[in-house]
C-alpha cells in the first residue's frame, strides 16, 4: 500500500481523483507471446498508406512501460507462458511449466481467487482453450501445465472460481470419462457453443461458452475475426457488478503465430487484440472506475521488423526496408491456405485469389513441388496405424506447402525470425515486453518493473494485506 | 510550452521542485543500434550468478518509455542512423542518409545550435568517428552522410559549434589536402589524441580529442574498456558554465556489433555505455540541474535473447535458453581473436587461452578450416593492386575465421538473428527503441513518443518558442 499512498493524496481535480481512486473493475489482458516488435509492427500493418502520417494504434496511446519476463532461476533467462502466468498471476517466480505453483510446487494465490474471495465477480475471456497455460495460471494449482484434463477437472473440484470462462475446450470438457460441460450447467452455469449466443447471455447466470475443440480457429479463418473482441463486449456486461469484477483477456494465439513463424497470422491475432482494446478505451471512458492493464507473458520467435536479403530478392529496393502490405489484404492465413492448396487443385490465378496477392510463376513451382512432397508425406502417414497417427502432429502432412507459402510471405514482406528457417518450432526470447494501462491507478504500472510486480500491484489494488501476500 | 506547464505547476514540494524545474544542462545519449533486446540482453549478462536473484541495471533504474524511429515515407518503415539521428536532433522527419537536413534538403536547425545560440556550452562525445552519422546529425547538414571529408570540413566552415569533440577520425581530419587539426588549434582549441590527456584538459580553452583513425578500437580491444565513460568524465566537467550545457553522446559501436552479428562485443559496448550511465547517475545526484536522456535510434540485427536450436545441440539442454556466461569472461573482441587467429600458429589451448572459455575439438576444426580458407582470400587480397585493395573490404581477408569464431559464440550462447547466418551484414529493423531519463523534467519524455517528440521536448527545455520550431 505504501507506493499507492502519495498518489492517492495528490487528488487535486475531478480528473486527478479519476486517475487515483481505487478502481472497482480490474480488466488484465495478457498478449501471449506479444514483445516489442509485434506492438510496433502493429503499427505499420496498421498504417493508412493513403495518409502522409501513420496513424497511431491503440498500444502507442497507453504505453506506460516495461516488464521484465525471466523465470525462477532453475528455468534460466527465458520464460514459458506457464512460469510468466504464474507470475502475473501470483507475484510469485516459478519454475517453466509451473500452474499457480511455486518452485517447491505448492499452490500460491493468483488474484483472481483474490478478487473472488473479496467479493468481485471473476471472468476469463481467451482465444485458447479455457485449460490452456496462461488461464489455468489464474484459476488452477498444477505442477505441470501439460496435465489438460487434470487443469481442466481442477475448475470443478477446486470449486468454481469463475463467474463466465469463455474459450476453447470442447476435447477436454467433453470427454469420454467425465462430461465437465454437464457438471458446469449442473453447478447453475449457462452452456453456450456459438458465437452468436454472446449477445444473449442470461445476467442471472454464471456463463461458460466453449467455441472449439483446442484454441478457436486463427482470426483469418474464424466466422468471426475478431473474435476476441466480441467475447470481451459480452463478457464485461455479463459481469458488472455492484462489487465490481476482476477479468483475465488472453490474446492466446499470437504466440502460437510467434512460434510457426507466421507473420500473417500474427498480424491479424495483434488486429483482433487491438479491437478489443479500442472497444475498452470506449467502455471505460463511460465506465472510470475500471483498469485496464496490457502486457504480454514473453515475445516469440525472435520476430524482427526487416531483414538483410542480401543481393537476391529483386523485389527488396533497399537494404531497409518491411513491406506489410500484402499482410493488410489477406482473409485466410497461411494454414488455411496450405490446407487447400494441398486438398484441392489449385492454378496459380486461383492462388492469386485466395492470397489476395499475386505470387510469381517461381513461387507457384515451390508451392507444387512442397505439394508433391506433402503427398508423399500424406501417403506415410494414412499408412500409419490410428494409434501411430495420433501421436503425429496434426499439421506433418502438409507441413512443406505451409513452409513454403510462410517462405513466400516473409520474402514479399522482408519479416525476419530469430530462428533457422528450416526449423518449425521457433522459441520465446528473454526481451522485456511492453507494459500499457489505462484507467485509475494506471500510472502504478508506469516504468520499468518485473512481471512480479504487476501481480503484486494488483493484489494491492485489490486490498489484500501486504502481510498475506 | 504548453506541455510542460501543469508540471511546473504542480512544485509542491522540494523534491517535486528539483524534478520540474528546468534544466540547466542538458545530456543526450544515444545507444546506436540499442533496441529493447540489447537492454534486456544486457540485464543477464550482468547478473551475478552467485546471487539468487537478478541484478537491477542502470537502464532498468530509469525506463521511462519508449519511442517509435520510423523516416519519411519516402525511405518506408525503417530508417538508418542518419535519419534517426536528425529526428532525434531537429524534430523533423527525413529520408535515410540525410544529415540535418528536410526531405527537400534544406538544412533544419539542431538541438545542439539552438544551445550554442543561446549561450549554452556545447560537447560531442562518441565512439565512432566524430563526422559519423549520428554526431554529424547535431552538428552538420549535409544531402549525405556518406560525404565524410565534407561533413569534417564543415565542423569548420561553417562555425564551430562545439566546445569539445572527442571520439575517432584522423583519417578525416588529417588529410592530404586539409588538415582540420591544426585548423581546430588555429581557432583556439587545445587538442589531444591519447585517453591519458582526459585528465588534464585545460578549462579556458575547447577540446578536440581524436584517439582513433575512424571508429575507436572494439570496448574489448581498446586500451581502456570503459573508454566512453572515460571522455564522459572529463566532458562533463569540462563543460561546465554557468549558462549549462548540451551534450551529445553516442555509444556508436553497439550498432556496429550488431550489424556484425557480433554477442560479444555487442554486451562489451553496452557495458561501456552501462558504465557511463552509472557514472552520471552520480554526477545527477551532486548536479541535480542536469537532465539525462537515453534512447536508441534504431534496433539492429533482430539480436533475438535466445533462439529455437533443434535437436542437434547437445549443449543447449533446454528449449529456452539463453547463456551469457562466456561472454563475461571475453577479454578480446572476436575480431581481435579471428586476426591473431589467421596470422599466428594458435593451439587449442591458446584457443582456449585467447577466448578464457573452451572450444571442443570440432570447434577447432572448424577455426582450421576457416583459416585455410581465409589463407586463400588473403593471397587473393595481396595480388590485388593497392587501388583494388583500397575498394576491398578491410575485413575480408579474415572473414571467414571472423564468421566461424561468432558462430561458435552464437551456438554456445544461444543467440539469434533476424538474418541469415550466411550473410555478413544484417540489418536495422524498425521495433520501437526504449527511452530511459533521470534528472529535472525527466518525466516529460515518459510512455511512448515518436523520435521527433524527442527533439521538440528538448527545444522546449532550451527555450526555444514554438513559432521558431
Amino acid at each position: 500500500m505504501k507506493k499507492l499512498l502519495p498518489a492517492l493524496l495528490l487528488c487535486l481535480s475531478p480528473i486527478a481523483c479519476a486517475q487515483t481512486s481505487i478502481p472497482k473493475n480490474i480488466i488484465m489482458i495478457i498478449g501471449d507471446g506479444m514483445g516489442p516488435a509485434y506492438t510496433s509492427a502493429y503499427r505499420y500493418y496498421n498504417d493508412d498508406p493513403n495518409t502522409p502520417e501513420i496513424e497511431q494504434t491503440v498500444f502507442d496511446r497507453h504505453l506506460v512501460g516495461h516488464s521484465s519476463t525471466y523465470p525462477a532461476s532453475i528455468s534460466g533467462y527465458i520464460t514459458d507462458s506457464a512460469a510468466a502466468a504464474t507470475a502475473l498471476a501470483t507475484g510469485v517466480k516459478t519454475y517453466n511449466n509451473a500452474i499457480g505453483v511455486d518452485v517447491n510446487k505448492m499452490p500460491v494465490e493468483t488474484v483472481l481467487e483474490w478478487a473472488k474471495k473479496s467479493g468481485k465477480k471473476t471472468g476469463v475471456v481467451v482465444t485458447s482453450h479455457v485449460n490452456h497455460a496462461t488461464p489455468a495460471s489464474y484459476l488452477s494449482h498444477n505442477e505441470s501445465r501439460t496435465n489438460y484434463n487434470q487443469i481442466a477437472d481442477s475448475y470443478i473440484n477446486d470449486g468454481i472460481k469463475a463467474d463466465l470462462i469463455l474459450g476453447g475446450g470442447w476435447e477436454f470438457f467433453i470427454r469420454k470419462d467425465r462430461n465437465l460441460v454437464a457438471e458446469f450447467k449442473e453447478a447453475g452455469f449457462h452452456y453456450i457453443d456459438r458465437y452468436d449466443d454472446l449477445t444473449s447471455l442470461p445476467k442471472n447466470k454464471p456463463v461458460l461458452g466453449l467455441f472449439a475443440d483446442r484454441g478457436l480457429p486463427w482470426a483469418q479463418d474464424d466466422t468471426n475475426n475478431h473474435r476476441l473482441s466480441a467475447m470481451t463486449k459480452a463478457a464485461v456486461h455479463h459481469l458488472e457488478d455492484e462489487n465490481g469484477y476482476f477479468m483475465l483477456i488472453e490474446a492466446s494465439q499470437i504466440d502460437w503465430a510467434g512460434h510457426n513463424n507466421d507473420i500473417a497470422s500474427a498480424m491479424s491475432e495483434m488486429d483482433d487484440l487491438a479491437k478489443t482494446l479500442e472497444y475498452l478505451e470506449h467502455y471505460v471512458e463511460h465506465n472510470p472506475d475500471t483498469l485496464v492493464i496490457v502486457t504480454a507473458d514473453h515475445s516469440t520467435g525472435g520476430f524482427s521488423i526487416g531483414k538483410k536479403t542480401g543481393y537476391h530478392n529483386k523485389e527488396i529496393k533497399s537494404k531497409y526496408l518491411w513491406q506489410p502490405h500484402i499482410l493488410r489484404s489477406m482473409t485466410m492465413s497461411p494454414e488455411a491456405f496450405a490446407t487447400k492448396f494441398t486438398n484441392e487443385k489449385i492454378s496459380l490465378e486461383q492462388a492469386n485469389d485466395l492470397l489476395n496477392f499475386s505470387i510469381s510463376p517461381n513461387d507457384m513451382t515451390m508451392l507444387t513441388n512442397a505439394k508433391e512432397e506433402d503427398q508423399k508425406l500424406v501417403k506415410q502417414f494414412e499408412a500409419l496405424s490410428p494409434k501411430e497417427q495420433k501421436r503425429s502432429s496434426r499439421h506433418k502432412h502438409y507441413h512443406t506447402v505451409l513452409v513454403a507459402i510462410k517462405e513466400i510471405i516473409d520474402h514479399k514482406t522482408n519479416t525476419g525470425w530469430g530462428s533457422h528457417p528450416n526449423l518449425y518450432l521457433a522459441t520465446h526470447t528473454a526481451i522485456d515486453v511492453p507494459v500499457f494501462s489505462f484507467g485509475p491507478q494506471s500510472k502504478q504500472f508506469a516504468g520499468f518493473q518485473d512481471n512480479t510486480e504487476i501481480a503484486n500491484k494488483i493484489f494491492t489494488l485489490l486490498g489484500k494485506p501486504k502481510a498475506e501476500k
